[in-house]
Formats: C-alpha cells, structure tokens, sequence
C-alpha cells in the first residue's frame, strides 16, 4: 500500500470526527445551519456555506452540493494551523466523490487573520445589491439597530451612533483568487466584521459559529434596510 | 453562605418555575414564540422578544441569545410588582452566564401603565421603515383592516373608520435608557397600543400573550401596507 | 332545563362532528389550511379563514382567533340550508366562549348563490393592494396563468387569452354588512370567481375546498404579478 | 377482457415502480422537491412540477392537482424513449381520475434534444417579470453568481465572466402548443441552459434531478436580481 493511499485509507476511515449524539458538535451544526441560510435565501443553487474551527480543527461542508441536503458525513476536517508547507491536509474527507467548498482558503483568512472561531459565506441579494448600490468600495451605515455587530467581528459591540464600514472588493471568476485581495482589505479595515465581494456575496466571521451566523443576521438586515431606504431616497448615515 | 450567594443558589433551583408540561406555560410558550417571530423576520441577530406576565410573575427571554433557539432553561422570572427599593429581584434565573433581556424596562412600562399581559417587541424592518417615511412624530393609518387592534392595546377593538395612531420616539443607544420616552409616549397617547422606536422597532403590548401578538401582527401588516402605499404615492389616512 | 339549555347541552356534545381520523375531514382540514393561510401571510392577526361544506353540512372556524392555533374541536357545524326563520342554528359549537367566524353570511353567499363547496376569505396584501391600484370597480388582467381560475369560481376554465374580471365592493365597519352588497356583485358578474372588497381582502369560492384553495393561490399570484407590472409601467390587459 | 382494459389493468397494478423505501426513488423525490417548489412560490395553485428520468423511465406529475399534497401513488411512469409510433404509452399510471401533467411533451423535449435526466418547469414570478421587463426575446446577464448554470444545461459551468443567454418563446393557451417552439429555441441556443416562456414561466433541465433543481434555483436568482436591478436603473450585461 502506497503512502498515499495509506494516506486515504486513514482519512476516509476517521468518521469519528463526525460522528456525534451532540446537536452542536460543528458536523451536526454545519448541516443544520445550511438547511436554515437555505430558507433565508443565502446559499441557493449550491452557493455559500458556513464552516468552524473548534481548537485545532477546522469543519467545512463540501463544494458544489445542494447545501439544504448537506450530511454530517459529507463534512471535511482540517487541522488548524496549516502545516507550514502550505499543501492542504485532511484529517477526514468523505467517502465520496465530493471536494472541499471553495470558500476554504477565504474562510482561513478569517481564521489566521482574526483568530475567528467561524466564517460564514451568503450569496445573499441584500449584500450583492449592497455592493451595487454603493458608491466606491466602502458600504456604510449608521444610526440603525447594529449592536449585534462587532468591532472587527470579535471585539466590543458597536453602539447605535457608531458608522459600521465594509469593505467591497472585486469578484473573480475562482473563488480561491479572492484570498488575498480579502486578506488586503481585512488588514485595511481593521475595524471592519466582513468583506463583501461585488456583484457575489459577502464573508462574515466571528468568535465562534453563534456570534458568525448572528453578526451575518445584523449585516443582512442593514444591507435590506439600506437597499429599501436608498429606493426612498433616504441617506445611509447620518452625522 | 453569605445571603448574596444563599439567594443565588435559590433563584438557580427554582427550575419549577419554568418546567411545565402545559404547551401554553410562559415559558414553553416564550421559546415557541420567538421561533415563529424569527422566522417573520422581527428578532434577527438576537434582537427583539416578548414577556408574559401572569398575575404575580413574569416570565422574559435572555439577551442578546438567538431568538430562535430558546429553551424554558433559559428564562428568567420576575416578581410583580417590584419591590419598592427598586432593585431588580429574580425569582429565578438560568444556571447559566445568561443576563435578562435589556427591554425589561421597557416591558414593565406595558405592566405598570397599562397593566398589560404582555409586552412584544421587534426589529420588524417595516416598523423600521414605518417611522423613517412618517413625517413627524406620528404614524397615522385609517380605513384598514385595523379591527385587531385594541384602543391603548387593552380596549375596545378599533373600527375600520377609525384612524390609528402610534407615536414614534427616538432612539437611544443603550435599550434601558428609552423607559422614560416610552412612558412619557404612554402618557401622552393613552389610546395608542403600541409606541415605535426610530430606527429600531415597536414595543406593543396587550392583555394576554395572544393579544400582544396579535396585534404585533396586525400593526405590522399595517405598516407593510402602508409603505407599499407610500411607494406609490396613495395617502395613509382618508377623510 | 329550558329548551334553550337543552340545545345548547345538544350542540356542545355533538364532538362526533368535528372529532375524525381521516385528515381529510373537513374539521382536520380547517385547522391545516388555515395554518397554510398563515405563513402566506392572508390571516395574520386573526383575518381571514376558510369554511367547507358537505352535503348539508358547513364547517367554519371561530371568529378572532389565532388562525394558526386552530384546533378540531373550535370548529363549529351549521346545516345547510339554513333553516327558512332565518335564524342561525347550529348542529355543533365548541364548548368555549368562542362565536362563529363572522364572514359566515359572506360564506353562505357563495354556498347560496354559485353552489359552492368552500369559501375561502383572506386579507391578503395582494389583493388589498389590488383593489388601492385599480380604478374603477373591476380588476382586469389578460395573458398571464389564468388557466387555475374557473368562469364563475365552478365552471370551465379559464385560457391565457381570456380576460379575468374580479368586482371590488367597499368596505364596511362590520363584515357581516357586506353581504349584501357582495351578493349583487356576484349576481351582477356571474362570472367572477371571487369578489375583492376594497382595503380589506378578497372572498374565493369553488366547488370544494381543493379548488377554492387553488383558486385563491392563482388569484393572489395575479394580484401580485399586477402590483409588479404596474409599478414596471406595464398594462394588465392586453387587446 | 378487451386488449385496453388488460393494459390498464396491467399499467394501474405496477405499483411496484413507485413504492420504495428509498427517499431518491424519483417516485418520492417527485412529491418532496415539489413541495419545496411551493413553498419558493414556483408551483402556486397547481402549475409547475418536475420530471424525472433514469435510464429508460420517465417519472411525472398528475396535472391539475396540488404541487404540495401529491404522493408516490399519484406518479405516472412513461417508458423512454418513446414508441416509434408516438402514441402515449404508460408503464404505470394511478388508479385514480388523474392526467399525466400538461408539462409532458415539454419535458420530452429536454430528454430527446439534450439527453437531460430531469426537467423543471415553474411559474415562478422572477422568471415570468424577466419576459416582461426584458426587450426581445433574449434574456441576458454577466457578472453575477452563473457558476452554478451549465452550457446547455448539461456541459461544462459558466463563469462570473460570461454573458448567460436564455431565450423567451412566446405563451400559447395550451401548454402542449408549445412543444414546437420550445424545440426551435433550444436548437438555435444551443448553449442555453433553459427556455422562458413570456407571461408564464420557465423550462429548465439537467443531467440529473440534482442539477435541475441547482440550475433552476441560480436562473430564478438571476432573474430577481434582474429585476432588482433594472427597477434601479444598472445595466444587466458588463462589457
């Protein structure tokens, strides 16, 4: 038996790691969350997804499935950090033709960059209206309900009279080329909670998967609530 | 045992307060709730709740948790009326690093001053909309199916010739800090059954939780249809 | 014990009426429909419902209810026809301080005069929107997916390049004062299958519940793919 | 016995064809996927459905029922591909009054023309505002979300630079009517993954159930956001 398939003999075997009576154990989490961002619209036609890292491990749902049918069996885990080599390691893959989401190296600049707990990834149509509707590369707001979120989607709430700013940046045909223009604005807008992406979606992080999915909630209202007062006429921030 | 922890270790056993095989007890109900007002859209990102109040005790939601994924464990029960000092008694609280939701202030106003059942409040992004296109201080609507609605929340049903009226107050940016302006709003509109925060939500009240939430459901379709109106340019109230 | 008590003893303990098996009968099917009706948004805050007649039996849900919490056994049951004295006689009734929707007159309208099945009434957005949108007292729409409507709410159905005409009646501050007034509109329009009463909702018959129900979907889809085309600037009917 | 009432006979007691115990028979998958179909608002008031083919069976929808109540008993099985001498022919259909859907010679056309493995039709309104909103009979976008959408529906994935084309026939009243021009727009789009239908919806198909519903899902986003954006005034299609 060669090394490699040595190799995947043991990771196709490790279903432990998914394996769990815990409805919050991230491989029964990943799917359940999935089902709910199907029904608010955010991961339609394959697209978008959530995964989270537990310590030393990193859970990540499969590219390309209908994400409203996702099984704890499907689930990918990675370890946390990377091996310095930069090949990418498995410590369970599925036993099926599937590949890892796309999102992956998008979703580890949340994680290295921020020490975040979990990443969430909408193709939502408030955050791509958003990016359309917004001049420049900066989506701003102010005076709405956005204590939910977070100064740089870990630190202290922001408070009511605060501007929350998101960064947009351009989309690319591959996802995985995003990286490091996400990974620029993350160092640009050190304050910011995600990074849309024009014309695509928008990636949120947080401490870990309740603070994520909670802080997407609040950035999706204000981006529908935005959308609604620009077809009226009203400012998005006020002084 | 100092008295401090002796009462802790008290309030953090008293589980029969919130363990009831009766689907309608406050808090089976309260959890039930909100999974149905998360799913309207009213307490994304953890905003927004309700409190039911039975004769001498009242039941309230934790903050800043997800509305959706409640359980009876997690609710808090108060004594009313408060004590005179005007510290804030438990007679049971969650073994857990939960705090009560910030809107019970707010929500004591409906018990105090109307001597309310309970009290409903949501980030409903058309009550939102509802105060930012009303000119003024006052959202006004008449010849609607306004019937639901009861005169201060507690009275006689309004009729379909009547004009609602609900005042809007300012917002603030820490929850608590509204008690005033909702109560003074009480004072000045005593038939309104409900008073809309700018840029944030509604506080609506009734006689039972069914009350509260009915009316929360139809002030809200009355603003959904009043913005639609707005949209194209048909008045809100007739003559 | 008067005659009165009597009856009312009667009625209280005829459950064999309301108490079914079969999800199909109409007292199981109430409840499920209504709850339907709920998360489409036509019943909110109590509005709206549906009644079913069988042979000589009508089934219709309490008045001011939630009507997403009906059970079986709210159901009342009415003969049918009424009795010539004109006064409502009722063969089951619930044993709760609960009174007969009061649409019943409008429901009879549509068992009277079409021979219908079902009625079912909704306060749907759509159709309130439609009847603020329309000038004049008939809503008109060609060339859109009529086929579901059927001439008269019971005939053929039906084409694509038919005309549906549905008549709006005014409002009134009690419901059962529109049964007049909805009668001659259906005498008037012998071909309408509903009548839409103006800032209040609409009324939909068929020759069962099936068809009510579907009827109702397709009515609602065109009321609303109106309000889209006429804020596009588009025309309803085409020549 | 006549040689036709043996065949019925025969074709209403191979119940065997839709009973398993398998959730991705298509005899359950059917009735599942269209009540998610409801519940998007794609099947309202008894429109729309999907077909299914593995190997040499073909797997349909009642006509004229509600998409959200039908059961494996309720499916019809064709053989595929059909007799030479073009008569229906059935290898199963429901002992019950029920047609096989109005949608069948559409679907045929997907699985002779394509060799697709599944065909979605809907009603939904995104697609039916895209024929109306859309000048001539092409729908086109770029730069948005389209990597989920396959060249011809059955090829390689789009990518967020190419320009989807989907072409819109005109509505005939009878759903078969359209069997000719649908053929006639897929032959001259060789690349599209869907026809439109003006004023009534869409044919979608796939290679397989999965990527019908997949594809179908990413082209109803695309048309809403179409439609979002023309009411803002942005162009659809990037140079």
């Amino acid at each position: 038996m060669s090394s490699i398939s040595q190799a995947l003999a043991a990771t196709t075997s490790a279903d432990h790691l998914v394996i769990s009576d815990d409805p919050l154990h991230p491989a029964n989490l990943i799917p359940e969350l999935c089902r709910g961002f199907y029904h608010l619209g955010w991961v339609t036609g394959t697209g978008g997804g959530i995964s989270i890292r537990v310590a030393d491990k990193v859970y990540i749902a499969p590219s390309g499935v209908q994400k409203e049918r996702i099984l704890p069996s499907h689930i990918f885990v990675l370890p946390f950090p990377s091996p310095p080599d930069g090949d990418r390691v498995f410590l369970r893959r599925p036993p099926l033709d599937l590949k890892e989401s796309a999102c992956t190296p998008l979703f580890w600049n949340a994680f290295d960059l921020r020490g975040a707990g979990s990443c969430v990834h909408t193709h939502s149509q408030n955050a791509v209206m958003a990016t359309l509707l917004t001049p420049g590369n900066t989506f701003r707001i102010s005076h709405q309900m956005i204590k939910g979120v977070r100064v740089g989607g870990m630190k202290a709430a922001l408070s009511y009279l605060d501007t929350l700013e998101v960064p947009i940046i351009e989309n690319t045909p591959n996802e995985e080329d995003l990286k490091d223009s996400m990974a620029d604005a993350m160092q640009r807008y050190p304050d910011a909670p995600a990074v849309l992406v024009r014309r695509h979606g928008i990636y949120v992080w947080g401490s870990d998967w309740e603070k994520a999915k909670t802080q997407t909630e609040c950035l999706d209202y204000l981006f529908e609530i935005a959308i609604k007062m620009t077809a009226h006429g009203l400012l998005l921030v006020q002084k």
